[in-house]
């Protein structure tokens, strides 16, 4: 790669752009070292100003970090989930400062299936909502979650009160749901077509598959399937 | 896909082979409904004996479960891994009646780099071991994990010891550390070449990326990463 310097696009972001590219294709990791200012400057032919500018704004961008006297490196940009208590999407994106939104893609009330009755815990046939979601950070699509309700403990859902916020929210205030626990189970699969296409990234990308089942009193209320963006979460688990 | 039947490979195994094919490239996945017999009759041209015999033998193998009167289903194949407590690959491989073994792929006694000293909360340049083992589970690959030890706190560290088990049973019977706690985070990431070499799997194939980093007393005594196969683990959470 060279800097074009009869561009009309400036010298330092032709450089921002071109270490950019080399952490979305995963040719530089978290953590990594870049090359050293002096380095930058020979490889391609630039002033030590131009490439300073350069990673100042990578820094303020949030692609590296800077430590003083030892050089640049590559900034993890994954959110970082704790998973202690029931915890909500909605309320660690918004912990972060983030602007969410959601679309809600599919909305239907079905029997439930041979498959879903063992995973829901209920009789065959009985009627369920099963709802998909993709949750935007930002306006960057970040996961694609499919819910699955009992109709019965959540009498009249409105699919339209689904994209306004947090889902326990809703049951919590709407129908009065007293969670207990969960259990969620993690899977690292890849992008299917589909999902890649609703994540904006490439097929086959990495991704976590989580499902959840939540409780009240021992009563399953939910089965949610999750999938992920790999290159943008991390899950923390504290173990005792 | 047609069933040869002038082929010394009896049809059954055929169609097995057909099937397993089909759930290793993610064409069928876990909880998918195989086509009923009359249908695998009907696609392949085959008695429903052979058919009957094909499912029988994907049951026992793993592949698939039958549920009596309403068909057969993909089995999920991946290792269940509750993370409770200080779980160790050793005792979940036991508990699961697996044979274990490892390969030690790399060992040294190296001083800390500026960026590790960061991961273990140690000074620059402190001596540590670090090195990497290949988990097997009956003699497949399962997990690569590279770990870091302050040698300080476990003199003598003899790398012949670390093929033989444990290195938690290791630590407390040698060095009778006391464990505390830990912290583990889990990201989705694609197979690096190296990985995937090590893994036999398929360059860029889903893994999940462990860092563990364990306590004894407010002291960090140990820093692992482990890189394990997507499609044979899958980490449980309870949350309250």
């Amino acid at each position: 790669m060279t800097i074009d310097k009869k561009s009309r696009i400036p010298a330092y972001v032709q450089l921002m752009e071109y270490i950019i590219s080399q952490i979305k294709s995963e040719s530089l990791h978290e953590g990594d070292k870049l090359p050293s200012e002096r380095e930058l400057c020979d490889i391609f032919d630039i002033s030590r100003a131009t490439v300073r500018q350069a990673i100042h704004e990578l820094e303020k961008e949030g692609y590296v970090y800077i430590k003083k006297g030892i050089g640049s490196f590559v900034e993890d940009r994954r959110l970082n989930q704790e998973m202690s208590g029931l915890y909500s999407y909605t309320q660690s994106m918004k912990n972060l400062g983030k602007t969410i939104s959601t679309q809600l893609v599919d909305f239907a009330r079905i029997p439930c299936s041979p498959r879903l009755a063992l995973k829901m815990d209920c009789p065959e046939g009985t009627e369920i909502y099963r709802f998909t979601r993709v949750r935007y950070a930002d306006n960057e699509p970040m996961l694609i979650v499919t819910t699955h309700l009992p109709c019965s403990r959540f009498p009249e859902l409105n699919s339209e009160s689904l994209i306004s916020g947090s889902l326990y929210t809703l049951m919590e205030e709407c129908y009065h749901v007293e969670f207990t626990n969960a259990s969620e189970t993690l899977q690292s699969v890849s992008a299917k077509k589909e999902e890649a296409k609703l994540l904006d990234i490439e097929e086959h990308a990495p991704c976590m598959m989580i499902n959840r089942r939540t409780f009240e009193n021992e009563k399953m209320i939910e089965y949610a399937v999750g999938i992920a963006r790999g290159d943008k979460f991390k899950y923390n688990v504290e173990l005792r």
